[in-house]
């Protein structure tokens, strides 16, 4: 495609990097040129995009010359450092990082939710935290159809959202565990198989700094600025896809079957929700998927107006790497 | 101690069974004989208690003869057919089923909590269900505090709370993951190793049977029957210990450093909560203790008058053996 977009990686060897890879091919995203780019350590390695082995460079001040789209997916020192670069070099960067999530100039955007905001970039369009923006799919469709008054949110949350590093951790202490062997933390502060930790390093007032994104991305996404939610996120011994359970309450009443319809209208997400056939989302089945799935979807009795839903969505897939492509598609379009 | 008790555990060998055994030994309970007994397919089995190995017996009518105590933890159906058989024979029957929770003429006990309720009986006497218990524990002195008004509770249960069935599902299908091969689901509905499950049965209104034991339970221990209780109960791949998010909420403010002394002071509940040590309950460090740990204790920015908090507790301790002799020793004192 002589006409595609020339597009660079960072992080490419990264989780979220390699499934952007990943996800470029299936959806056949018109790429002209790629270039992967990652730290000084990954330099060397070889990696394949549509059948090609391609090397990973380091990522330096002259990588973006010529480059449109940059997905950034290295941390947020790095895109704090190389997204400007790369946005005065010309190209569009769509930053998986925290960096720039709350920066009032720059756009954070769910493409479902609010993919006109994608438009009015200066060159930075972030993608949100993965926990959020999985929290955010079914919470859109119930805004419009209640106005929402508060949300309670409880993360169940994989160990892909810390890294490879959590991936690599979960399976090394379970493969321990399978041989008799003592389990060692090396990545996580302790054992998380067979276990639960707080998801992010716990700072002021004791939110984790998940937990604290939950509450002002959900916000900005939202256009909401003061909407009240209350997060707590957990990592589980889980792989790749993050459930949550949320409990949101609404100005006007929301029934569990109008819930459901909206849910069912709402692209991205879908419903899952026949307990007589033991059908509800599980990460076991979501993993590898680009929709969200939503289920035990029922009325709280606890109040006038409320509802539960439990929602699942892959973390490295619609919780970052498809996020960000389907926002470049967005402004290719 | 020839004035101890004569004490029969029904569901010997399942694992309340087994830990109501280590228990009692443990704590050094006043036991002059000991009887136990299980379902057919156990008789000839040999248990070890306090040095001595003792045959497993079927449960039948004439189990009970000379019995002051029974544990039962067999299930509902063995309960309402023989706890009524072993009251009449003269014990008092300490239920770890749910046959006779809500029955109004059976208290509903955890001793820290309403122990004098437990004086009241009439031959039973029902331990709550193991969710309900690690709920209420820091539940009571937060009501204590600031008088409750509305709770929501998201449940990260064992496999230990579905039974001796549910720890041998997660450790074959753990060890079948780590040899490469497929992992077959017979005890739960589907795969629990690396996935997250809802907690019971879903029915009417699409809560599951915990999640309903959970409102009513909690209602009749605190003596609220009105509380609005929302509750979301989920398996997950940890082995003996439960931990429950807990949003409360309540009519006076109570604040963080009130709550956390409230706490502090309770019996069975120990604060735990010092995240700049990485400090913060976990399954990994609850397995085996009788204290139920609470941490992550924080006010919720989302309303006037909220506690955010995380409590852990072995399942099979005071989530069941533990509450149940801790009810047998509030009996023979």
């Amino acid at each position: 495609m002589a006409n595609g977009q020339r597009v660079a990686v960072v992080g490419a060897t990264g989780a979220v990097g390699q499934t952007t890879l990943k996800i470029l091919e299936e959806r056949n995203f018109p790429v002209r040129e790629i270039r992967l780019l990652a730290s000084a350590r990954s330099i060397g390695k070889k990696m394949t995009f549509k059948g090609e082995s391609l090397p990973v460079d380091a990522v330096s001040a002259e990588s973006f010359k010529g480059i449109d789209i940059a997905f950034f997916s290295a941390g947020g020192n790095q895109s704090k450092q190389f997204a400007p670069i790369a946005v005065k070099a010309g190209a569009v960067v769509i930053d998986k990082s925290s960096a720039f999530r709350m920066d009032p100039t720059v756009p954070l955007v769910v493409p479902e939710i609010n993919g006109t905001a994608a438009r009015k970039h200066n060159g930075i369009v972030a993608c949100p935290n993965c926990t959020t923006i999985v929290t955010v799919m079914p919470l859109k469709p119930l805004h419009d159809a209640g106005k929402l008054r508060r949300v309670v949110a409880t993360s169940f949350q994989a160990v892909s959202g810390a890294g490879v590093g959590g991936i690599e951790e979960l399976r090394a202490q379970t493969m321990a565990w399978a041989k008799g062997e003592p389990m060692t933390a090396k990545f996580f502060q302790h054992q998380i198989a067979f276990n639960l930790l707080p998801a992010g390093d716990i700072g002021e007032g004791g939110y984790t700094g998940e937990e604290t994104k939950l509450i002002n991305e959900t916000r900005k996404i939202l256009d909401l600025p003061d909407l009240p939610v209350c997060p707590t996120t957990v990592r589980v011994p889980v792989f790749t896809t993050h459930s949550i359970s949320v409990n949101a309450e609404t100005e006007r009443k929301v029934t569990a079957a109008q819930a459901r319809e909206a849910f069912g209208r709402f692209p991205g997400l879908r419903v899952y929700d026949d307990p007589s056939k033991n059908q509800y989302p599980m990460p076991l089945i979501v993993e590898g998927q680009d929709d969200c799935l939503v289920g035990r979807i029922r009325e709280d009795i606890s109040i006038a107006n409320g509802i539960n839903l439990w929602v699942v969505g892959d973390q490295l897939r619609k919780g970052a790497a498809l996020n960000g492509i389907q926002i470049a598609e967005l402004l290719i379009n």
